[in-house]
């Protein structure tokens, strides 16, 4: 037994590859076997005069997905996807498939995302999830090398902390209602005060009725926040994690970005540091360019498009006004309506993929930033607490791993970055 | 700037490390401060002759978990935890903590966990969390290594699949119930139909009304799904993921398990193959030793706490009764009232870590089991498809964290071994 993605190490050996007929093509005498075992796509060869009459008379109606193991020996052929071929010894067909509904030709995206469970068996969508599993290990490698500890924020948290309209409410047994995360960094802040350089990834939820091609509704983020440090640390720290995942997709996903045909050059253009911009800059590029942008505004979809088409690596816009950014952000000391806080957008279009900056340490001013906001007192009361014991100075960020496995890919839109999407109107399957 | 982690790396040399005071003790000329800074502990030698009286009386008063910054020579002391100390030169305090509440004597658990943000700021809570980390990080290598693809499987599920008494529901927008996955297995299903060895490694949640020591209603779960494989299979690839990650554990967690006062001996032991039983023989055993079990029942908490004290290492459970296993569980072909499924129980009377088994593969099985379990057929449509198309044999199984951790630790409950449990009746902070 041996795997596609393995096959080189086989050459002019017998294997038996376990898999699925993708695609067949014969002639009167050569029937071409498109085999995919899940590690790979591999063209296995099965000739009349090698395999008898009645076995290449069994093998005329094999369709589409039907499992079956491949016997056969490992050719070296250039001409080959992939630099091998299999030629057939013989075939078994464990359980045949007829009228597999996602033919090569094209499909509405509906009816795609209808058979979601059929439908990432395609080639492009295989692609794109070996892609995501890289980006993942990516950033776990990135922290754990870098000594952060991984520390698993809740899903399920007791108060609608920055208000309820895009949480999910949950059922809490009798009597209590929980809220799914939207962010684990309240949290974050508790466990970098225990163990100083800390991580926390895993799937968050909004409740958002937006219906972008960036936006779902359950999504994973990782999240890392650090002790004894600022917004310049939090900048440093992006950069390099952008720069390395990035990297490690062009190393070990090569062939899964040549069948997505990424233009890869754009990527390899990725390398810290990256460009920055003020807000202040960032708001008068947009008026200069006759865009609808009012000063002191956040920044919406299309400013970010316009924005981040503009350089060849992602972009820093830093120092948003304090009142569009979040309660616990630091105010910029040399001018406190600003935050010192930043978003990193994606280039060729791709808008933010990570939000951070430096937190509020003074007890006093989170207080008052509480109420400023009108939030409940009484659910902050423990996050209060890491001000009132030991406070210092940090800070971090969030960066959503499928706007990033979307602009790697180069894809049209985030739901086919994730096995199952989840959006306004998709829970199935 | 230094880290505690990396000070054997600074002998002779002066650094400066940014943390928190975690004890003092004084004598008339020297105070000497644990400090901690999230990677380590270490003491620092405040005498009054270096720093002068001043800055000696200002340390006179620091209380626990003020935050500072100390600088000073590193010098080895074979007496130190850790083989190191710091001869302080000065000292600078950022914040005075006042009445930290977690001191170092005994608090009662029900304290504590209203406190969970402040109290993994102690040393044997922060033992656990790095254990953890290194367990899930173990899990994910072992993993990656053979080349198994992470595929995320999605937190909200459309249906109820198994019943909906352990399930917690979620209004989705308007008109939508959705539900928190309690597994990711059947999207585990089709995604190894399409890539052939995967893995998912999420939150997972239940609505138990358990309160045992083994319960949580959110815990994190990792489950391989592998095409072409049985219940062998399986059992093989459990037995070398609890063995590699209890060596992981072993290898780069042994300070921290010395925090807990593990006896490390009885996790030495933890080596491939496991001793194995099939359900009758546990069932005899069980009811030899005049416990109150039932043969055809499934097994309770003490039941499995009993068979898990039998051995050194963990013990393989397989071929429970069919009807006390889930609908998907292939029927062993020699004896079809019983399932190809198999549970690790790990020893020291921990229980239950895994399950896992073959799955049922034919499409009017599946059929047939599904209507036998009354379960909406509706629901399993997309379920179904998966033996409609190009149907093979394949297995795998589920490994709750927290138990592992519980384990490795040595923890009498789980709630110890995610940062923020969440159970029955605690959903705070």
């Amino acid at each position: 037994m041996a795997y596609i993605q393995d096959i080189a190490t086989h050459e002019g050996e017998q294997v038996t590859i376990n898999g699925w007929l993708y695609n067949r093509r014969s002639s009167g005498k050569i029937h071409f076997l498109q085999v995919r075992d899940g590690s790979g796509f591999i063209q296995a060869v099965m000739s009349k005069a090698t395999v008898g009459e009645e076995a290449f008379t069994q093998a005329d109606h094999l369709s589409q997905e039907t499992s079956l193991s491949v016997t056969g020996t490992v050719r070296a052929d250039a001409r080959a996807r992939g630099g091998y071929e299999i030629d057939v010894i013989s075939l078994e067909v464990h359980h045949e498939a007829h009228d597999f509904p996602i033919t090569p030709k094209e499909h509405g995206v509906d009816f795609l995302l209808d058979r979601r469970h059929l439908w990432i068996r395609t080639p492009r969508q295989q692609a794109i999830l070996r892609v995501r599993h890289e980006v993942i290990n990516a950033v776990r490698d990135f922290f754990n090398q870098r000594d952060f500890i991984l520390c698993d924020t809740p899903i399920f948290t007791p108060a609608a902390c920055e208000g309820t309209t895009n949480l999910f409410p949950v059922q809490y047994f009798e009597d209590t209602t929980a809220y799914l995360t939207q962010s684990g960094q309240l949290y974050n802040e508790a466990n970098a005060m225990a163990l100083g350089r800390v991580y926390c990834f895993g799937p968050t939820f909004r409740a958002e009725k937006s219906k972008t091609r960036r936006h779902l509704t359950e999504f994973w983020m990782v999240e890392p926040e650090m002790a004894y440090a600022n917004l310049e640390d939090v900048i440093e720290l992006a950069e390099g994690l952008v720069e390395y995942v990035v990297g490690r997709a062009l190393d070990r996903r090569a062939a899964e970005l040549n069948v997505l045909e990424r233009d890869t050059t754009r990527l390899e253009k990725v390398k810290a540091p990256f460009p920055r911009l003020s807000y202040d800059e960032a708001a008068r590029i947009l008026i200069d360019k006759g865009l609808p942008f009012q000063h002191g505004t956040d920044l919406g979809g299309t400013d970010e498009t316009v924005l981040s088409d503009l350089y060849d690596r992602p972009v820093c816009v830093h120092r948003y006004p304090a009142a569009v950014k979040a309660f616990y952000m630091k105010p910029d000391p040399a001018q406190p309506d600003k935050a010192l806080g930043v978003d990193v957008l994606a280039p060729e279009g791709y808008g933010e993929i990570i939000g951070g900056g430096e937190r509020v340490a003074d007890y006093d001013l989170l207080v008052q930033r509480i109420e400023e906001h009108k939030l409940p007192r009484e659910a902050f009361e423990w996050y209060l607490d890491l001000r009132k014991y030991g406070s210092v100075p940090h800070a971090g960020f969030g960066m959503g791993i499928e706007r990033v496995v979307g602009w790697i890919c180069g894809l049209e839109h985030v739901r086919e970055t994730i096995p199952y999407p989840r959006m306004l109107y998709r829970l199935y399957p």
